[in-house]
């Protein structure tokens, strides 16, 4: 089968984020040929002292050597440098797959001036194929001598796999009257079904929080945000969310935070939430053959974990997936995938609609409902499903995409 | 979209077999016109009294109208009647749904002369469209003044929706030296993951044993058959599995059998089961836009139940059904599903084979692997995936289709 040319994500944003510098964070990237040719497919960021990460990672039973890794890291969390390469996920390698981890870590502590366990790696690519560090680790002294500030976008286009564009999110918050940033980009296009972390996010801030606050929010907000995303249903072996805090803004007068209970972390967790989701919805937005971005909204369920297992379910159903490729209002393929989430649902009180548009009250189809209406809705290109199960007051929201010709192309082709 | 005409299975048989009659079972079919044109669309089966009924229905939250009344005619188990519609699930219409249930058993009962509580009732099509049994009930006198012993067949083809080929299977075990038959049929293609029995699947005996010990060994069967089976991983409305006994071989000297304990059952139980699996494989091997028929065995699970949950997610990934439609020995996407799927399993002790070919011995590629050799075994028609997961003793096999370009062609037809 030929190798299918992924098509831009229609989705794709016609003008990337200008990223701000986040004070004591550089970057720099080359290409070692790793599996790629013609493209960078390795990055180095270097951080300044007494910067600390916080982190999620995922819960897959075949995890990654890069993740045994970072878990190790994240029980100090201090942080000097990360690692990512692309082309390879250094996943299900054995002995030697924490072997290559390890090397690279220690080429990267000794090109930083740090310790090992301050280095935090990723990988991401083809699962089960040997990683040879000797083949990448020489590069990250040349790596570290030409870190720059303002290379957040190049950096993000170094961990690409099968994405068809970087996924970059900024915002800006104050604490103490003093502005602080975060930066956050995402890689992950397919085998996208994040069980803690999509499958790699990276963010930066430089605003003074200590560890254990910081991993105390990254942890609640990925449960909102990466966790209600999926393209396929497939968890990766690779997810790992990250947000490394530079602590740069304790120098422009922002009082540490010492503490999760400190009032002043409220403004900053709730724009950090916002940008997480911002990443979570670009890569549905780039999820493998996308057509349509599909949003699904349950209420009405016994709780918000419930909500989200039936919201879920309906975004990982191939037959929903494919009637919303097909522009079919098919809504009893809702009634099905909320029947089969295994949560409590009552189906006589059960209530559907295709965007602004009721198709189903109380168990049957509303009397309202016309087809030729709710047909129109399905062309456009961002649809939203919305249903209430009818037992409690819970509401979750999950973001998906549809299922493709050209999702199967891609993933039918020889080792995508 | 147009509409797309469904290729037969590469795997439909050369030829169907021959179904003997079973005493004390007929069978008549029309052209109702509930939704197709041209074909038959209402199957009545008629059961000489005494005729016992077990089985087992989905547990969906969304179960459909005929579901419920099945339900309910199992508590007792009499049956004398069977009437099968498709075109329309009759599923999410609320009381109106019921209302057609009562309104086409009591026809039924009519027709027949039993009470309506001993007809057993399915239907199978569109979700959520109101079925108006006045259209159909009148027709059921005519059927049951027509029926006949040695029309299985034709019962099966009325049943189908996007099936392109009735699923029919038979067995003779002896019991008491007398022999007695066992026919079955099924309809199923897409959404299908059965949750207790596949979409519809009706058999029928002429065997003398009592109903609690016809349930009891027709659930446990349903669990390692239908259950271990999945096309898409999306679970009916509708998924119904009725075993009729008419009990006609005690004419013939068969002395009925009262207890679920009796050695006598041995034989017929373990020949049902061998029927039922028969049926099972032919629904998967009819999956839609299948192109290849797909086994997955796992073994080292800590209990039966893991290794299927195991087994189920290998059989229910996107990604790697694609993979294998693409003929490409992806196992890296088997390390994936089984680490994705919420059970025990030791990374670090995980071995894969690819039909003979090991491909994962403790973790790691294997010494052997050949690529060429094992891309060479994926252009096969029939794959075998096998993994060992290193942490018990249990088995489970599943069985499965790969996800193809026309799985999606058919299911973004509008409304198929």
């Amino acid at each position: 089968m030929a190798k299918t040319e992924a098509k831009p994500s229609p989705f794709a944003p016609a003008r990337l984020p200008d990223m701000p510098v986040v004070p004591g964070v550089r970057f720099a990237t080359c290409e070692a040929g790793i599996r790629y040719k013609g493209r960078t497919d390795l990055m180095l960021a270097v951080f300044d002292p007494a910067t600390v990460a916080a982190g999620v990672l995922t819960r897959s039973k075949t995890c990654s050597a890069p993740v045994l890794w970072c878990r190790e890291s994240l029980t100090h969390g201090k942080a000097r440098a990360l690692v990512v390469n692309s082309g390879n996920a250094n996943a299900f390698t054995g002995k030697k797959g924490n072997e290559a981890t390890r090397i690279t870590a220690q080429a990267a502590a000794k090109a930083v001036g740090c310790t090992p366990a301050e280095v935090f790696i990723a990988s991401t690519g083809v699962i089960g194929e040997p990683l040879d560090a000797g083949k990448f680790a020489h590069l990250l002294e040349g790596l570290a001598a030409s870190v720059k500030a303002d290379v957040c976008e190049a950096a993000a286009r170094a961990i690409m796999t099968t994405d068809t564009y970087p996924k970059l999110a900024t915002r800006t918050v104050e604490i103490d009257g003093v502005s602080v940033v975060i930066n956050g980009f995402c890689k992950g296009a397919g085998m996208i079904a994040p069980d803690m972390a999509t499958m790699l996010c990276f963010m930066f801030t430089d605003a003074a929080i200590a560890q254990p606050a910081l991993q105390a929010i990254v942890a609640q907000h990925a449960e909102t945000t990466f966790n209600c995303m999926t393209v396929d249903g497939d968890t990766s072996t690779s997810d790992t969310c990250l947000l490394f805090a530079t602590g740069a803004a304790a120098k422009r007068g922002q009082k540490p935070i010492a503490d999760a209970g400190d009032g002043r972390l409220a403004a900053f967790s709730s724009v950090l939430h916002d940008l997480m989701r911002d990443l979570a919805i670009q890569v549905a937005q780039d999820g493998e053959g996308i057509s349509k971005f599909v949003t699904i909204e349950i209420s009405g369920g016994e709780t918000w974990a419930a909500a989200r297992r039936i919201a879920l379910t309906c975004a990982n159903s191939p037959i929903l997936k494919a009637a919303i490729f097909g522009e079919d209002p098919n809504w009893g393929r809702v009634v099905m995938a909320i029947g089969k989430a295994g949560e409590a649902a009552d189906r006589d009180k059960l209530s559907i609609w295709f965007g602004p548009h009721i198709v189903a009250r109380d168990g049957v189809r509303a009397a309202e409902y016309s087809e030729e209406t709710v047909a129109a809705y399905m062309k456009g290109r961002e649809i939203v499903i919305r249903a209430d199960v009818g037992v409690g007051t819970a509401k979750a929201t999950v973001w998906t995409c549809d299922l493709t010709h050209d999702y199967v192309s891609i993933n039918a082709d020889y080792r995508s």
